[in-house]
């Protein structure tokens, strides 16, 4: 059941009177749901329950945290379909998304429980001493990864479950030991809350402390900036746009302490079509990339936003058949009113920029909230010059950039700025041939895609989703996979501590049985 | 010999018009020799330089690096007594520590050549393909750590050698394949330029990029500014003061695009003295803390500032007895007299604070530069309202604090800053029975000693010298030990990418022989 209520620790709460209500875009109404804007004595309750929940929820083993996880993700399945009604009716998306979107939930907290269970990810690092060392003798010194403290988790609004409430960020900082508060998403508050009341039900069946968890309501911008404030607050996960992380990033920055803050905050993620590919590819690409670009009606951040080709017969046939291809699609919702004002006044800025020229642009009647689609071409020197070409258009929308030279297309890759991909569509014999095109492109990338697609982020240790900024405020992290967890632990150093007062992962006799670095040699034996 | 010029790239450069001189602060006089700051000109030259270097530095092989950083070290030792000589004349240290220092830095340099010549370090991932799983293929993901990019590095005013020049910032910048600025400090710049010029050598002999490496004088902070704001430098390593380092985080964070600042800022290095303890030891630990204190003229960041023991007649027989040993000791040279006359008016600042009582201030009259060491010591509810207290005196300073009770040692602890150290000085009793106490210091701190004294930052993988700020500007790093590499780096990932034109590290038949996680094992197999 949805209350409408915060959870300040596992107490649902609703002391604020900034009441909110979700949209349901398909019909084009208010949810019959309404919400309460936690208030600011209820965020300061929760961090402080966050930073006492802390000291237990630290030291918590492994195992514990993975039975936590692996409850969690139970107890999301067992909310059923009213999880992805919910879900659906907060959206638009079709209940086929939310499936597989909770699917990759669950298996994103099933593997960081898989992770800390095993426990070797903690890193552990010993050196054993040298007493008789000269000029000094050398200590014993041991390290392993500990939590950073309490982590605040925005909802993304594209994302309701996996990058949300118990989403990507919040497993990976629960799985570190860190207490988690998540600032829900408005537009899918319902599905948010219903996502917590399973996380609450599995913190008290297993007795987890009060406040390892928190979820608040919340309209507008004021309780982000509140949350991130907070002295008490240690690191802080968003995925969303630009504006709306870099704010976040800096108000972390202006803090008497200032704290970590991993925003995923999307990107233009630029495709690199070459000549013999285009060629011999030329319709098979066209269809390709007009399902990447309107899929989910384009609300990725890997969704490619620009695409670039050297000036040839060929391309002038592709951007046909591609304007072609986007024109045959059906319209689809967008998930709310005011993302698409968004992708409507962004598309409005890009289509009224001098020397851009419209390749198609769907202006069928269509029902309230649908996307119109639309592809547009530029001349390589006018993209260069013209900055706000660069910029995301978040919808079903991709520019064409037409290269005089591939001096041109090098200096245009060197200048773009960070993003979460790059594509390069090329023959065999092509990738070998373009390598300052393609070190340029990997300059300003996460992840390189050879001949695919750059929607579709598998979730597994290998993938980086992160990037240069703005792709990511912290391109030393990357948002999804396992290692995501480094973005919520700090090293932490025992020096001469007495075996038995230390934690397993670094005893002598190694309990766990995990790997460890010992005097440089990566080993699972004892000491 | 020191010609006073700027390396830009390999280039011996003096166009700028200030000129500056170091200082001899043993004989109080200038030195003979004279430096010229770099101008704007030759500080966007090295920029540039080092950006163009990174496309070719960012691919050389692990094994390349070794022999670089090896021979860097080779040139260093090369520079023999003159090296040694000028040090001397530009800290006032003995030759005894210069040797030391040298010894240590060679010792980090052939850490990281060791690390990167097996090349485990990158994290290899690799995940291999499913192409038939529904209900979409899975594609082929590797990952790896890449340089991160150009990366500026400021010479640290206590550490001429072991956190400067060719010190561990730059070394693990090297040895991560980012080419690396040193903004030089002014107060060792003739040390700093020797080091430089070997390094140079070594580039030449080795055939380095022009630019991996440039080396830029400084008089004051303009120069470091022009560098923390270029958009061609994508990192910044620092070892000062707070307010320095805090001025550079707050540059980057302001840039167009915010960059990463790792800076060790120091810290109070609180030092926690149990009852037990302090009855049976209380002699001994008041000889090794006057030690401690004084090491150094007590220019470390890990010095031991605040001495916490609860109100006692052993604890009054300790501040007696540490009282008496500093009044022993020798006062020694400071490495400036800038550097005197900050600690003599945090000093005095610390003096003047009502409520502290002086145990022992050195008043002899000594010789220009030389330090006077002095202890104070306060009531902890005194302490705990007076925040100033809490902050470093950079010298042979402490303030012992006497606790009324065990909970307002706890509150104190909790309440103090991020630090580097946190010292527990127990019986083996003890540290079983004030879980909470040491659970709370764990909280602010980097690492914790066990019956040892803060100072000493042993280099060692299990080091963690770094913290809660301000002790560092981001915990989740470290600055000495191999894995401080992890600051200049990100991940990276490969999507299906034609096997032969992967990295070495990342290619199915590992030629390289490293450990890599495949399919969520680690392991050397191929593939």
């Amino acid at each position: 059941m949805i209350t409408g209520k915060n959870y300040v620790g596992n107490q649902l709460s609703a002391k604020g009177n900034k009441i909110f209500t979700t949209f349901n875009p398909v019909l084009n109404t208010k949810n019959s749901w309404t919400h309460t804007e936690a208030s600011k004595e209820e965020i300061n309750e929760a961090v402080t329950l966050a930073s006492k929940a802390y000291e237990e929820f630290k030291n918590i083993s492994g195992k514990d945290k993975a039975a936590f996880l692996n409850l969690i993700a139970d107890e999301l399945l067992a909310l059923d379909n009213h999880l992805i009604k919910t879900y659906c009716l907060e959206t638009g998306l079709p209940e086929g998304r939310a499936q597989g979107e909770r699917s990759r939930t669950v298996f994103q907290l099933r593997s960081f429980a898989e992770l800390v269970a095993e426990g070797s990810w903690v890193e552990a690092t010993i050196d054993t001493p040298i007493p008789d060392r000269t000029p000094a003798s050398k200590p014993d010194l041991r390290k392993m990864n500990i939590p950073i403290g309490p982590v605040v988790v925005f909802g993304a609004s594209n994302f309701p479950l996996a990058y949300s409430t118990a989403g990507g960020d919040t497993a990976a900082a629960l799985a570190a030991g860190c207490p988690v508060i998540v600032k829900s998403h408005p537009m899918h508050a319902g599905t948010s809350e219903l996502v917590a009341s399973a996380m609450v039900k599995a913190i008290k069946k297993l007795g987890m402390p009060n406040g390892v968890f928190s979820h608040l309501n919340s309209s507008g911008i004021a309780v982000g900036q509140q949350l991130v404030k907070h002295p008490k607050v240690k690191a802080v996960g968003f995925t969303g746009s630009i504006r709306g992380g870099r704010a976040l990033l800096d108000l972390a920055a202006q803090r008497n302490e200032p704290i970590p803050v991993f925003a995923e905050m999307g990107s233009v993620n630029p495709v690199v079509i070459l000549p013999e590919a285009l060629q011999s590819r030329n319709a098979e690409l066209a269809k390709t990339y007009a399902n990447s670009i309107t899929l989910g009606t384009g609300q990725f951040c890997t969704n490619p936003g620009l695409i670039f080709g050297l000036k040839s017969k060929a391309l002038d046939q592709f951007i046909e058949h591609l304007g072609r291809e986007i024109q045959a699609k059906e319209s689809t919702v967008m998930l709310h009113p005011n993302i698409l004002e968004a992708y409507e006044a962004s598309k409005s800025k890009a289509l009224s920029q001098p020397k851009t020229t419209v390749v198609t642009h769907t202006k069928d009647k269509m029902p309230a909230n649908y996307a119109q689609q639309a592809i547009l071409t530029v001349q390589g020197a006018d993209f260069l010059e013209n900055h706000s070409l660069h910029q995301e258009v978040f919808g079903p929308f991709s520019l064409i950039v037409q290269c005089e030279s591939l001096r041109e297309l090098e200096s245009i890759i060197a200048n773009l700025e960070g993003q979460l991909t790059g594509t390069l569509i090329a023959n065999s014999t092509e990738i070998n041939q373009y390598q300052t095109l393609i070190s340029a492109l990997q300059n300003r990338v996460g992840r390189l895609i050879y001949n695919g697609v750059p929607t579709g982020v598998e979730v597994c240790p290998s993938m980086v989703h992160g990037g240069p900024y703005p792709a990511s405020t912290d391109s030393r992290f990357t948002a999804v996979g396992i290692h995501s967890i480094k973005r919520w632990v700090r090293p932490f150093s025992y020096q001469d501590w007495p075996n038995q007062r230390l934690p397993d992962e670094l005893k002598n006799e190694n309990p766990l049985g995990i790997s460890r670095l010992i005097n440089g040699e990566q080993s699972t034996r004892k000491i």
